[in-house]
């Protein structure tokens, strides 16, 4: 069995931002010359995701108002308390998931017709990491 | 170390629909030979999820209901500009999940009592695929 | 291709209760002399997560308080009419998920500064499991 560890860093523009990261997941799956196994990436901050859908931006800010609904800003969160402001980040980021595990096959992620991988940013402008995991053979 | 792909399809008669399909996972291990390992399954398309739940009829009624809430027909979704009409699916399946890893012990799929593992449709109605995916000993 | 399991167990005193599982999983690890590979943890039972946040107890009634929110107790679940009274658990547990996958670098869970691994309990009081599945070298 082969494994590869690759981490790509990220320190958006905006607090909250969704970027496809699909082009870096398959870079570091070329570099791994892994062919039949599992690619896990996830974020490594618990104010972040990692998620699958569709590249569309309409559908992006669908996702970003419907969050923003799901995660009411006019609640007192006790997380705040301790100082930090970034307690909404924390609760949207479960809904979207830490990671995502995509098979590989025959040396490619083993996607349906509009699969991508997305970082989902909620809390930025300071640096932050993803980790991809490649093992198989 | 051993890895073996299944794609299985889906087709439902109903736009919204759930389907058991613990038994078609079951048949893949067993082909697969795989004793020790993981399995990862997972809705090849992004208005589709694989979940695992219990396979109670009022549960999965509560699961649409509660779904149609989070996720409500008032809204005037942007990706539906785009002459889409499924923007809810996308986010349905967001809560519910793309897909799940399950531990392979001892050649058996390695569940407590009440785990099954379902395929949960959002925008049925057409062929859409689910991966399964084993990699082992 | 090595693999390692092991099944922890929990009868939490409150019918709702997070419990950090970071020093079981990091045991099992070394247990396992596993350096590289994929480490899942999950929930056996329906109405309980395993999922990766921040290790603070305000952030964890923020999670609770929020829940509770999204997953109302006025609503009449029909699930509840087959003599069953945790509908609402299994909603929650939904939205925490069932269970994570963790990178195993140079023998050590591959994570960011915060990550740690909760057991997140939605209807406590009974004895429920939580399987640890590592595979790799």
């Amino acid at each position: 069995m082969k494994s590869y560890s690759k981490y790509i860093w990220f320190n958006t523009k905006k607090k909250q931002e969704f970027i496809n990261i699909t082009p870096e997941v398959e870079i570091a799956l070329r570099e791994s010359r892994i062919k039949e196994g599992l690619c896990l990436v996830n974020a490594m901050h618990i104010t972040a995701s990692v998620f699958i859908n569709d590249d569309e931006q309409g559908l992006h800010r669908d996702f970003e108002l419907w969050l923003d609904n799901l995660v009411p800003s006019s609640v007192r969160y006790k997380h705040n308390l301790t100082g930090e402001d970034n307690a909404r980040a924390h609760l949207k980021r479960t809904i979207l998931g830490r990671g995502v595990v995509v098979a590989v096959t025959q040396g490619r992620l083993d996607f349906g017709p509009w699969e991508q991988i997305f970082y989902g940013e909620f809390d930025g402008q300071r640096r932050k990491r993803v980790l991809i995991k490649i093992v198989g053979d």
